[in-house]
């Protein structure tokens, strides 16, 4: 490519609505222009990156089985209400009437229409495995589109479906799908870690996702530093802190705090470590009981120095459904304003669940039901019963292990890949069968996944820039190498240089760009520092009179004086490592 | 690719909405599958030749300085109203609210948005010219969607934009397009021809459509086979047939035809040729005259046996905004029912436009304004006054050319590219201006430039097709060979040569798929010619224990022995033709 026959746009400032690096230096670097709120036009150089991120994404497909097709952006209401997610979704599933007032989904993704398409093709188990993929346009009406590409309404994703005979084979082809995944980040160049996750109100049986590691992310992701283990936080499993409870050695005794609603302000009252204290929240679930509404109290009980995990609580058998109490709830059945609950002495029944932590604490704090009161020296047992015993908070660094090989790290992530084992939940509300050796009808296994193709472009930058710009990994550059002639108007030395150099490096297979804008070297440079272009060659008269050219990785201090004659191998080592 | 590996969905029968030969056997194929009313999923075999034609497309674009960008799907209301389209366009034009009310249209084409790029980015002509494309899924909500990809209502469209300084310049770069076209119709192996067209109501000053030939192509289109003029029907213009006037020899005479209101039946009466008779077609326009409505009547006189070219009657000064009369108007104006209408006598003043044909006849039929009798013998100047003369038919086959140089023929056509002088009329609604050499802002001249993707498939088909199935160009075949062995599984002399010949086709660079599903010859035969790939290589032990392998063309009507060793040649050399 010539740059006088490209378009390279850049900017000094980023838009003030920029408030995160990528979309700044994305806004700067010309490589997306802002059309509403959530939408972007991909700008020459952008689209670059986005084909290179979709070509890699489609060899490894490929490789790994996938069968591309394409399936409509503009999909049918009817498909959506099979599932129930027509009503499910909200108003984040752009929805659209046609001229006849027939009713549409503009697609957030894809299951309903590939289930459709499978069950009237896919008649019996001879035909399976299959996995289906295809990189299509979604919109989602995200309530506060922000962050450029991040979080943007109009996004391109990557999403593929498998069908299987059976959970053995879906679970194979899962795997499958995890390594083809593993395969692709390794080539984006990106750091990246895939964890554990949490299957969320789709269901299913198991699901990873794949998070590029940034600073900046939005997402805490744990993981083990001395084994495999890694999760993101909602799933993440807390084991206890002590592995057993010690005994109690302290009285129960009711304690005058008075304005002091918070477990650090209890603690620090009483002198006492945080950790001795632990924290009430009350729950509220309504249930229907022979037609009449009934409200269930429960209580859970978290260490004072520890973060409730939501997710955690949803699992909690009883649990599914739940809400916080309110504060006239609150009143009602303790008796008490909220911060100085405790499980002991309720004025009603409440069902009690103690975290794994708090489970075996001793001589623990906690509320009195009774605003400016907390009891100190509370114990299991001697103090109250028993209660239920459940996994409950977010895990912090230092925490064990849930394999046992070592304490949990923290880092933070940006999600850009996510793999779903589905089970049969959406080809049974879709009746999508097929016949098994028996001739009998089942209702086929599947699995889904994704990759935010639009989103790797602002997640790589996040992981991979300084204060001159984007430093793009080679793979996914907008080109490999630019070559910046100096003087190429003036120099005839320089000219024949820069285009033999050009079409060496064409020949080899390298992405190449020539800027012959005629440019100062200072603002030359200052435009590919920006946009990020990986390897830098200069050609200069004084240079050639040594029989050397510039050589400057974007990330090196200094250039490096390199024979002519030996560029091209050069770069293709460069390009290689 | 293995067959295998791969999704191939075959059908003895087309469904019954499936009206047009492409539309039943792309169905057939399993190239596509309806989702909706004019939406469609591309099947892995469909999205194969989807990717060849866009590829195609993007290098042949790319040759031509064009530069890829993306524009979004999902574009705000406003820049639609700015152009006035918002209105202009009516139900054609999806239109979707998000969360918050605002309105936005899904993008049928993308003038407003890339006029909105561009009147940011380009300061001055320095910058100029420039032409923007993009490769894009278009929503039109056709009201009558059918014949599959033919007439969707989302399909993908390459559509591009130029913008220049000045109007010549425009012009160049209008030719470098027309140019690029015509250099990517070819490579696609189709036969097409581009006409003249008609601009329309969008206004600018010149615009072709590329068609591809096929008997059933929706529309006709001119040319003359002994030069290089084409139009389309509408732009084709009619010379008169006869170059002057010959004089009058017949008196002027009321005739009774009663019960005849038609050319046709009015020549079998009077035993004349229909080429005597002139039919008259009696239109309205409606005014605003200081501030009352009033309504002007026009008359336009055709020979007998021509079609009234509408487009040509709106470009007639006056009838920009003329509709047909109505039967009340007609008896107001005339006195008689429609059908005895002419230009001799009227009761209200009438603007009588002749077609050119009718100007120069003499001692011609044409209605009395009285129920039940015709004029025979009516002529120019002694029967009545000239009138205004303006090409308003269609032509026929055997017309001279406006070239001069031979007669015209007819063919049918299937419109899938057009470029469009745009001149400034989106750049000036939308102020995209730029600083001339002067330092003044002047508006952009515009070019715009689209290919119906999708509607290629469909257009290729209709021009290549037996009652086996489909026959691609090979450049955009799905694949452009299919080796078919013969009892793979159980010959391991078959089954060593097919993965020979597959590694070395796909070592020369042939798109091969190999049928390792299984099946029977004959049905596995049957598979390749519905869905039509062009080359068939047979690999059976017969042939081999002579050295040889069987090579069919699709047009052919038998298969040719080809020694083993020379089949990579025999390949390369096919597809190279």
């Amino acid at each position: 490519m010539r740059a006088s026959r490209f378009f390279i746009s850049t900017l000094k400032e980023a838009p003030s609505d920029a408030e995160i690096v990528s979309h700044q230096l994305m806004m700067r670097a010309g490589m997306i222009k802002r059309l509403g709120s959530g939408i972007y036009t991909y700008m020459p150089t952008g689209l670059r990156v986005i084909r290179k991120v979709e070509a890699i994404i489609r060899e490894e497909m490929n490789k790994a089985g996938g069968i591309e097709m394409l399936m409509p952006l503009v999909q049918p209401a009817e498909l959506w209400q099979e599932t129930g997610r027509w009503e499910k979704m909200g108003p984040e599933l752009m929805r659209v009437k046609d001229r006849h007032g027939r009713e549409y989904a503009i697609q957030p993704t894809s299951e309903e229409v590939i289930t459709d398409v499978v069950r009237s093709e896919i008649k019996s188990y001879r035909q399976l495995p299959l996995n289906f993929y295809h990189i299509q346009t979604k919109f989602r009406d995200e309530r506060r589109p922000r962050f450029g590409l991040m979080r943007g309404r109009e996004f391109t994703m990557k999403d593929a479906y498998s069908f299987d005979r059976d959970e053995a084979s879906m679970k194979v082809s899962y795997k499958i799908m995890y390594d083809a995944y593993t395969a692709i980040f390794n080539r984006f160049g990106l750091k990246f870690r895939a964890v554990a996750a949490d299957n969320g109100a789709i269901g299913g049986s198991g699901s990873h996702e794949f998070h590029v590691i940034a600073s900046t992310g939005e997402d805490a992701i744990v993981y083990c530093p001395t084994s495999d283990y890694a999760a993101n936080m909602e799933a993440a499993e807390a084991l206890p802190l002590a592995a057993a409870r010690a005994a109690a050695s302290a009285p129960l005794t009711r304690t005058a705090t008075p304005g002091t609603t918070k477990c650090e302000t209890v603690a620090e009252l009483l002198k006492l470590p945080l950790s001795q204290t632990v924290k009430t929240i009350a729950l509220t679930v309504e249930k229907e009981v022979a037609g009449k509404q009934v409200l269930e109290n429960w209580m859970l009980l978290l260490r004072g120095d520890h973060e409730l995990n939501e997710i955690k609580v949803g699992k909690v058998p009883g649990l599914a459904a739940h809400r916080f109490a309110t504060e006239a709830e609150i009143l009602a059945c303790y008796g008490s304003i909220p911060g100085y609950l405790g499980p002991i002495g309720t004025r009603q029944p409440v069902t009690i669940v103690a975290d794994r932590t708090v489970a075996n604490m001793a001589d623990f704090v906690c509320g009195a039901n009774e605003e400016g009161f907390h009891y100190t020296g509370a114990n299991w047992v001697r103090d109250l019963p028993e209660a239920i015993v459940a996994d409950l908070r977010n895990v912090v660094e230092g925490d064990a292990s849930p394999d046992g090989k070592g304490v949990l790290a923290i880092e933070r992530g940006i999600e850009v890949g996510h793999v779903f084992q589905l089970g049969t939940s959406y080809s049974e509300s879709m009746k999508a069968t097929f016949l098994d050796e028996n001739g009998k009808p089942a209702p086929l296994q599947m699995g889904c996944y994704g990759i935010g193709v639009t989103r790797i472009l602002g997640a790589a930058i996040e992981q991979n820039f300084d204060d001159k710009g984007i430093i793009w990994p080679a793979a996914i550059a907008p080109f490999e190498v630019v070559l910046c002639p100096m003087g190429m108007d003036r120099s005839e030395m320089v000219k024949t240089e820069v285009e033999s150099l050009y079409a060496a490096l064409q020949a080899a297979g390298v992405d190449v760009i020539v800027d012959d804008r005629g440019l100062r070297p200072g603002a030359m440079f200052a435009d590919w520092e920006l946009i990020g272009v990986p390897h830098r060659v200069v050609i200069g008269e004084r240079g050639l009179k040594e029989g050397n050219l510039e050589y400057q990785g974007r990330r090196d201090a200094e250039a490096t004086a390199v024979p002519v004659a030996g560029m091209v191998e050069f770069i293709k080592g460069k390009l290689s490592q």
